[in-house]
């Protein structure tokens, strides 16, 4: 047990958050549900950020900025989204506080600052965005629209998890119009192999591309597309979501276009997001239990290095080699840290880079620099080696990809490892008891079944693959045909 | 008039609106006093915000993400903080929506979701920062903290204007933690710095700094210093501040440190913040009649190619040569745009270009292309010359830099044009009501003469310059005797 990290066998739950806090990336907060990212973890964010807004604008989108709130009565013209998100959305009513008269110390909202709407600060932003959308759409010429947004929004959930589930969160919103179906399609599908592509190639994230079940829809599209990871502790979590909307927000905001030959039509339209959730997945995917394990892609220190020393002047003959290493690397574009305050012994040191999971270090000592080596260690396999300093930057830029590879794949083989077909109700529920993880099962295709399933065993159908293949077979729970499996877990 | 824009003699409000929506930058939203920031205004936002970060990063901040909410505990805990925000802030009350009986398709907030404390949606985050510093801080070891946070914020202004006053913006503040009043004053006047860089480098836009007065500071505020620029009506813009908050938020939120004799001390802080009226600044500095008039250093696009053909003959030959030039252009990291489309005239582009502030346009036609030449417009001075196609990047890029430059010198000159002094009252109040600018006079030093000026002529004082030379002279108001000059203007 490193830096006081719950073991993951110990305390599944526990290890997660020892993680979260122990690792500096997010910090419990003030206010209900809510948590502060703490400077490692927004930089962990803003790492995954500028990747994805890079695919995002390569993809021909461009950002915008649209309102926090939401008045109450475009909340409500979209009905299903309305009815999905108004259990648990923060609504403003007032804007002004006063001073208590019963004491000038304190504050009290005052009554004569009612509004006279209410504003429901966004849980999403299709209703005000699709409301602004109207202005700016009269004919084909201005479509389509390729819109997103980085941006908070508020969900007042009752169970919160640091970055998994929080009332406030940070993500993206993308939200498009298009003059016909085919073309919506087309791009619901281009932004969930942008996210499955962010995920496999930049977090070491496997996942499984499919569509959701009518029970697991979002609230007002169509179809919602979802990428889907396995957790360490054999749970899933969806990574990310891909809305086809169809025509609901345009009818539901009266968003209509003129065609080529002037016929008016409404506006076809998706959505789509991934959030701060992410850093979640990623931190339960990968670690273990001496703490964080970053993919390189996106770790916000790449490279570390200790020096270990006894007294000024060896460490100011390190510290000269040291600069040149730095030199080297960073000119591979690695980023790299040089750690050499003096308040913490090296043991300390490596264990605090453990714990933040940084890919490679490199402890230099007084005989290495007389042997022209470095020890690299790294993080994912715990293994060390002593390494010639001549080439050192093209030796750790190789290894740095290497790294990579092989934290998905460990993913992967875990996930391998973890998906199981279950031909029996017997089977699906001793499988889920067990190893957990996906189970793959035919379903009869009605929500009933899903919901019956839910409540026996907390499972949940996570996706519809896209490569599932064609193949008959009963329900496991009904017995009816089915043809075609289906992924369930119990999620995240 | 192009494309319709107000011209600045006429209204020049007005013509500031039609910058900002025909441009645009900008759009009004269906939330009082919220506006919606376009592609075209939001990119102009991304690359503001990438210089300042990296400025901030380079004088070793690092970023993190705190609550959108301050339960009213905390709000109430800085009293000037909370007295000086409490009338204008958006209050959380409930948190669900429920079906209205009365009307299914309705929604209405949820009498029994009433939160038990309210939340303040943030006006600025001291507050909520603080009380999270108070479990970071136990030891000088802890120090300095140098956090910047990029959010939303929303102020419950009565009177908006878009950009500059919107009840809910874009900013950044930095929140900084110190052991000493020493370093926490000298980091307040680093950052105001590194905006007057920012302002004058990128933005082009001269700025004077100085400090505030007492009637003038942030609530909560020991001082506030700041950077004030000129608009083109003789009016002041605070385009950003810097606040020494010496130990008022310690204090209030109980934020003490061991130092290294072990003496417990409150911590000194500072915060400092710019926002997304720096793009109402900009627009409102450098325009002109036909439209927007963008610095090179932060133009979304810096170059537009518009390409003058009969025919998809004639286009297919000028198109070919453009890639190349789009190519050399893009070697030199110039962002470049070739508008080939074929649904408007060159004229109407030229107008559309104008409007939207590219700082330069290149016209190629097919008898360009015979004699390898390219005609080059400069936005800023409306001048066009033929330029040879060899070497046409680095030319570009040269013409650029003079571009930047020369807009920066108009303003300057304006604002050299427009700051006078003036020894008696008569001298000040005509000055005021003749060409505006700034006032430079003498002041007795108190909060009671600053109001009755501003009473008597909608004056403010906007700093007192930090070059300020020592002067005898007497209060061009009260006649008491006075040491320095200030900075009077009207101002927005």
């Amino acid at each position: 047990m490193a830096k006081g990290i719950t073991s993951r066998e110990q305390d599944f739950s526990q290890w997660y958050n020892d993680l979260i806090i122990k690792g500096g990336l997010a910090d419990y907060s003030a206010v209900r549900g809510c948590m502060v990212i703490k400077p490692y973890g927004y930089a962990l964010w803003e790492n995954m950020r500028d990747v994805l807004d890079k695919m995002f604008k390569d993809t021909g989108h461009v950002n915008a900025y649209f309102p926090l709130f939401v008045p109450k009565s475009l909340f409500e013209a979209e009905e299903k989204n309305a009815e999905g998100f108004a259990k648990e959305c923060a609504v403003v009513t007032h804007y002004r506080l006063k001073t208590d008269p019963n004491n000038k110390s304190k504050l009290i909202v005052d009554p004569e600052a009612k509004l006279e709407e209410e504003l429901v600060v966004r849980p999403t932003s299709e209703a005000i965005i699709w409301n602004t959308y109207k202005g700016w759409i009269q004919s084909y010429r201005d479509l389509p629209i390729l819109i997103n947004q980085w941006a908070n929004v508020v969900r007042w959930e009752m169970r919160t998890r640091l970055f998994l589930r929080t009332a406030e969160f940070l993500w993206q919103e993308g939200h498009t119009a298009h003059a016909t179906k085919q073309e919506a399609l087309e791009e619901t599908t281009k932004m969930l192999n942008v996210y499955a592509e962010f995920a496999e190639k930049y977090m070491a994230l496997p996942v499984v591309k499919g569509v959701k079940s009518e029970n697991e829809r979002f609230a007002g599209a169509e179809d919602t597309y979802c990428i889907e990871a396995l957790m360490q502790d054999g749970k899933a979590l969806q990574a990310g979501t891909s809305h086809f909307l169809g025509q609901n927000f345009a009818k539901a905001f009266d968003v209509k276009f003129s065609d080529k030959n002037n016929q008016l039509d409404y506006v076809w339209a998706t959505s789509w997001g991934v959030s701060t959730r992410l850093i979640g997945a990623l931190a339960m995917a990968h670690s273990d239990d001496e703490g964080l394990v970053l993919p390189p892609a996106i770790a916000p220190i790449q490279v570390v290095i200790v020096p270990i020393f006894k007294g000024e002047e060896q460490l100011t003959a390190i510290s000269a080699k040291v600069s040149e290493i730095v030199l080297q690397l960073k000119a591979y574009g690695i980023k790299v840290k040089y750690d050499d305050t003096d308040n913490a012994r090296p043991g300390w040191k490596f264990a605090e880079y453990e714990l933040k999971g940084v890919p490679v270090r490199l402890a230099i000592g007084a005989r290495d620099l007389e042997n022209n080596v470095v020890e690299v260690a790294r993080r994912d396999t715990k293994t060390k080696e002593s390494v010639s300093l001549d080439g050192i930057a093209e030796y750790i830029q190789n290894l740095l990809v290497v790294i990579q590879e092989s934290i998905f794949n460990k993913a992967a083989l875990y996930r391998a490892d973890h998906t199981t077909e279950a031909n029996t109700w017997e089977e699906f529920k001793t499988i889920l008891d067990t190893k957990g993880g996906f189970v793959s099962a035919h379903w009869d295709g009605t929500s009933e079944t899903e919901e019956s399933i839910k409540t026996e065993t907390k499972a949940t159908i996570r996706c519809i693959p896209f490569d599932a293949k064609e193949e008959s077979g009963t329900c496991i729970f009904s017995g009816k045909p089915s043809n075609k499996r289906v992924l369930f877990a119990r999620a995240y």
